[in-house]
């Protein structure tokens, strides 16, 4: 992989990985941001303006890339360029979710910026969010087959659903680790694995391909979303944009907490119940639960559990010829969980 | 029309015009509700509460009956029923459309009922809202063509931008007419547009057919709401369920408040932008704001203007034949432009 990205010193990290990707479907990448910034087009300027500092602000454009890159890895016609459109309808899905992620969650910082939510109001973001999500109906209504309308609004029920099933188990401790895994398919997994599924079909999969490709995308996100939880209690700085504490602050249950409440002591569910009802940033409380996390190894287990899926993922990709495009997605997934380190 | 429902001493009101509609087009809708019920069942109890709490307490089902009714109207493939999954789908976007607008509006209660929002939370309106809007994509991507997906995708992205055009000129006196005609358009009239498009599209409908029902449906609304502005402002008891004043209270900007602003002294514009700036449930000053509405005919030129459209809707029908379906959506619309006596 040298001829794509020079390798210094320092291992290959899950930015890297982004980045290889990004370059192998630069020109995919070009046109796709060209769509996402003609549909950003809104007779309303307040749409436009916010439109623009949500998705022209430097994200990754992680799932996008994934369409793309799906397609080139069953592509079996070469001309069609329907992934293009599908991917920009992706990536507007995520951008309205994350909108109205930010209101539920009341949260003022994405990334070290202000949220939309805490710059123009919650309102505002409802709506645009709105906008949003009607923009990628159109962008697959346009670009989409029926196979593929499916799967992104099948994808849209079950985001929706996950959240709402998040909320319904706020501050509940004694959540089922099944109940969790359901909520992280509807925030995460779910769209990673329609992301697979709508770029494998424009580049002409086969059911056993989209089934594979389903499988990647859903493990993929399960493993990304699992590191991502655990993150928020780690205390390496390797962690790269991610703020620490944010779920702790917020009272947030994520699998590291439900695997505490269940391995503590009386006392310690008793302390746990008190910090997570009542959302503190007090720096003892937060080490405290640390060193809880520490005692039952919970990071290292929700690191098991991650790692489970991203086995999976890997594994689902077998079906495919080696090519660059499955170099790329394997070392993307490999590196996502080597974040916590 | 005795045949449908016996007509007493009292003239067809609005009401009468929705129950003759609804029992002319009684199996549609029961298959309608039948389907909105199965489509509203998730693996999520909290989203089945609100969306029945929402979707099954007495609405008058209008734009599902548009639709239907449209699909009588020009009925040429007798079997096909696509237009009952249309229907469904047009009252889902109509319901995540109340939801959220009860949260940006932070509005308590809706026709005599409790708001969602006030029920269960802002967060929890804003993800159910997104819930509905869902299931309304995968019920027109299962029960729609291209054709249908492209008309409601497209009013999707009108609603949106009518709504955040609406809070970008939050307290704006100065607000142009035909910018609020876009708001309306959005708010409501798109809407209603689509429903009779989709509806007309499902029974058959050729091109020139389309056409008329998508100006009968966007003159209807349009006529819809600029009553519904009225009726705001009016004394008349006769606005069944409606609460008046409610605009009023919300400070939000309509076109007999827009035409009060423009024709006003000085002084009046002084004690406008006073009121509307600070709004209150101050009985004073509404009635002030009455007299000043009178004085400049705000309401009876908000009248003529809706009689404008009502007249449009009206003469886009004249493509059809006579029948039952054509006079029934008459009177709806003439009954719905009386509702402001």
């Amino acid at each position: 992989m040298a001829e794509i990205i020079p390798i210094h010193q320092h291992k290959l990290n899950f930015n890297d990985a982004v980045k290889n990707l990004a370059e192998l479907c630069k020109e995919d990448l070009h046109s796709i941001n060209t769509l996402i910034l003609e549909k950003l087009d809104s007779s309303v300027p307040l749409i436009q303006e916010i439109g623009k500092y949500l998705i022209l602000s430097g994200g990754k454009r992680l799932r996008p890339l994934i369409t793309t890159s799906c397609f080139h890895l069953v592509n079996k016609e070469e001309n069609k360029n329907s992934h293009i459109g599908l991917a920009a309808a992706v990536e507007f899905i995520h951008a309205a979710t994350l909108l109205h992620d930010d209101v539920v969650d009341l949260s003022k910082d994405r990334r070290g910026k202000l949220t939309a939510n805490e710059v123009w109001g919650n309102k505002t973001s409802v709506l645009v969010g709105d906008f949003l999500f009607s923009r990628s109906f159109q962008l697959m209504t346009k670009y989409g087959t029926i196979e593929t309308l499916k799967i992104l609004s099948d994808t849209s029920v079950v985001i929706s659903e996950g959240e709402v099933l998040e909320i319904s188990n706020d501050k509940n401790l004694e959540m089922n680790e099944d109940t969790y895994f359901q909520v992280i398919n509807g925030k995460t997994a779910s769209l990673f694995s329609a992301a697979c599924q709508v770029g494998g079909i424009s580049g002409g999969a086969k059911e056993s391909e989209r089934q594979a490709l389903k499988s990647f995308g859903t493990n993929f996100g399960m493993a990304f979303q699992l590191i991502d939880d655990a993150i928020d209690y780690s205390s390496n700085s390797k962690t790269m944009g991610k703020n620490i504490g944010d779920d702790f602050k917020e009272g947030k249950i994520t699998l590291p907490i439900i695997l505490a409440f269940g391995r503590s002591s009386k006392e310690e569910k008793s302390f746990l119940q008190n910090v997570i009802s009542k959302p503190t940033e007090d720096q003892n409380n937060f080490k405290l639960t640390k060193e809880l996390l520490t005692k039952y190894e919970c990071i290292k287990d929700t690191l098991i559990r991650a790692n489970h899926f991203a086995d999976v993922a890997i594994d689902s990709l077998s079906i495919f010829n080696d090519n660059k495009y499955k170099k790329a997605l394997i070392k993307l997934i490999e590196t996502s969980v080597q974040r916590l380190a």
